[in-house]
């Protein structure tokens, strides 16, 4: 069994379930940390287990592919041999980081043709050659080559665009049912819904990617602007297409109240870098809201980073040494900013778990969320 | 009993002790991480403690006073209190930073005033005010400032100078028994030897710092472009007229090879920012020689980093992911480098230690030093 149902909540579609992979169980809702270049930036493999609890991480794709490269990672024995992380790991498609590459990329029927950032030379990804990537890398879990669309996006385009996307689903699981497993496990294929934000192309996506009958979901295309009505609007229609009993997973998303409210429309998995991203810039997440901590007021509060979370970092480290920290650029701060950040996130999900089970997410959820909001 | 001799070897001045401060005991001979800035670049305060196993770390006045500040580290309580580091700590007078600012520094009998690397500000230092600071700061050990002469010095220069350093002794002295530590536990003041390359200034200011009667004596102005021989020759002088039953610090040394030596020579402390220094220019020191990861030999070298040494990271990381890391600055590289060279510092320090409790110390040092000296 893939994925096992746990609990669903009486007042919304949130869920709780278990996904079974070759490097572990995963229990959803679950945030996944993202390992864009084989790290967590600035995280150490044994705090992501013990401290943050992540129980699956994220890969790069585009980041692998040209920066480890094809060889390093086949020669290792994969990502998970080549970083020393042995619970699950999601690889995504390179379809997100094409996207950002505006303009110097190129998309065609074919596949996507882009510069590479680090020395300039031409490379190409097709939705066959993305799967045999993802073979070499050998995350538990990969992801269908995709275009993600921008926001905002003409209709035609994103029609044009999501039907394309259809059709290199179809060249994904081809090459997917065509090849296997380097490394003797078995690897799960994603597929991903597109549509930017018009209601009807979600709607026929999600249609067609739920007759792909692939083991889970993923909706893709969302939080690259749109106003966060409008993803919640897009995700409450694909939800109510894709099957019930299979995980969601919810791409690049994203705030803390975001994550709440897509967990309330029936998503279970998120990835996002923002808690790793901000945590560098002073930017910090705790449950009594955020906190910039290059502001002044933060200079002299000896107090614990969240003394609600617990846990080493919280415990060991005052917001105003953390201060100092970043303020110096010494590493340590971005060290146990990112760590913080990252246990938060995974103690939202955790909490957001509990009261699922406990039929009261809903109302937990709309007393966290103005707390999570608040600018402290 | 500030120091207790546990045992001496017989065939070198080498000696096991061991050091009691109000923040707990140090087993010499001791390395010393050196944390600059009230962090050990890269490093947790808990990977410190656990897998370096550091029984006390180094603090910089002149950076804690420029960029924490006096009033940040009173306000906190201390440094220990700051930065949460509650086992013993040592810090330099700025001696050393004052001689390193060659060109925007003056140097009088009244102290050094420099320019703030920061902001471009005038700030002095006068023996009064560094003990005045190291106070605030609270480690359990403080040092006398001393001017560090540069290598090579005239002798004129050099004999100046040594003398303003024992005026600048007696003034240390008077001040720091006219005050008194902030936060209720007790601090030891060590002074300083200084006389460049020269054999009878080295008598001299040996004899001269040994008559005052501290619990503890420093040599200082080595490690500063000399060669090693000239550096050993020194110590020996030194060490023999400084009192055997008290503990002799050799600050800024050194390379592994370096620190055997001087422990051979009678020497119980060192301190050196190499170790952490080279970890982020992916330099690794190793049982078996030291290593540049930056070279291509490493790039598919799955093996752990250092087979005879242990712990988590060199049991967790591969040579080519180190390799990888460093190369694309991703920050868990200097994280890892970091680790393992302070890892590898302590190990050869405990070595040495139950080494010459055995008897069997300079067998194995001069087993040891061509090993160390060998690149990999």
């Amino acid at each position: 069994m893939f994925f096992n149902i746990e609990s669903t909540d009486p007042h919304s579609q949130a869920r709780t379930g278990e996904i079974t992979t070759a490097h572990g169980k995963i229990q959803t809702p679950i945030f996944m940390p993202v390992g864009t270049n084989g790290t967590v930036k600035a995280v150490h493999q044994r705090e992501l287990e013990h401290d943050i609890k992540a129980q699956i991480i994220l890969g790069n794709t585009y980041h692998l592919y040209l920066r480890a490269g094809v060889e390093m990672l086949e020669k290792a024995g994969g990502l998970h041999k080549f970083n020393g992380w042995d619970k699950p790991i999601l690889t995504d498609s390179g379809g997100y980081q094409v996207y950002s590459l505006a303009h110097s990329r190129k998309i065609t029927e074919q596949g996507a043709t882009f510069k590479s950032f680090i020395d300039g030379s031409m490379h190409t990804f097709t939705p066959e050659n993305v799967m045999d990537i993802q073979r070499i890398i050998g995350a538990d879990i990969m992801m269908a080559f995709d275009e993600c669309t921008p926001y905002p996006c003409e209709y035609q385009y994103a029609k044009n665009s999501m039907e394309m996307t259809h059709r290199w689903l179809v060249r994904c699981k081809n090459r997917f049912e065509e090849t296997e497993s380097k490394y003797g496990f078995e690897q799960f294929l994603f597929p991903i819904v597109q549509g930017s934000t018009y209601k009807d192309l979600r709607l026929q996506s999600a249609e067609f990617v739920a007759s792909q009958d692939f083991k889970a979901n993923a909706i893709g295309g969302l939080s690259v602007g749109e106003p966060a009505e409008e993803m919640y609007a897009m995700t409450e229609v694909v939800c109510s297409i894709l099957p019930k009993d299979k995980p969601r997973y919810m791409m690049g998303v994203g705030t803390p109240a975001n994550i709440l409210e897509c967990i309330a429309l029936g998503i279970d998995m998120f990835d996002c870098v923002m808690p790793t991203r901000n945590a560098r810039n002073g930017g910090l997440f705790t449950s009594e809201g955020t906190i910039n901590i290059r502001n002044e007021k933060w200079k002299f509060d000896f107090s614990p980073l969240d003394e609600n979370l617990g846990g080493y970092v919280n415990t060991q480290y005052s917001k105003a040494y953390l201060k100092h920290l970043l303020k110096h650029d010494e590493m340590l701060g971005c060290m146990i900013a990112s760590v913080h950040n990252l246990q938060f996130y995974l103690w939202l999900v955790g909490e957001a778990r509990k009261k699922i089970a406990e039929g009261t997410f809903v109302a937990w959820k709309n007393m966290m969320i103005p707390k999570l909001n608040r600018k402290l």
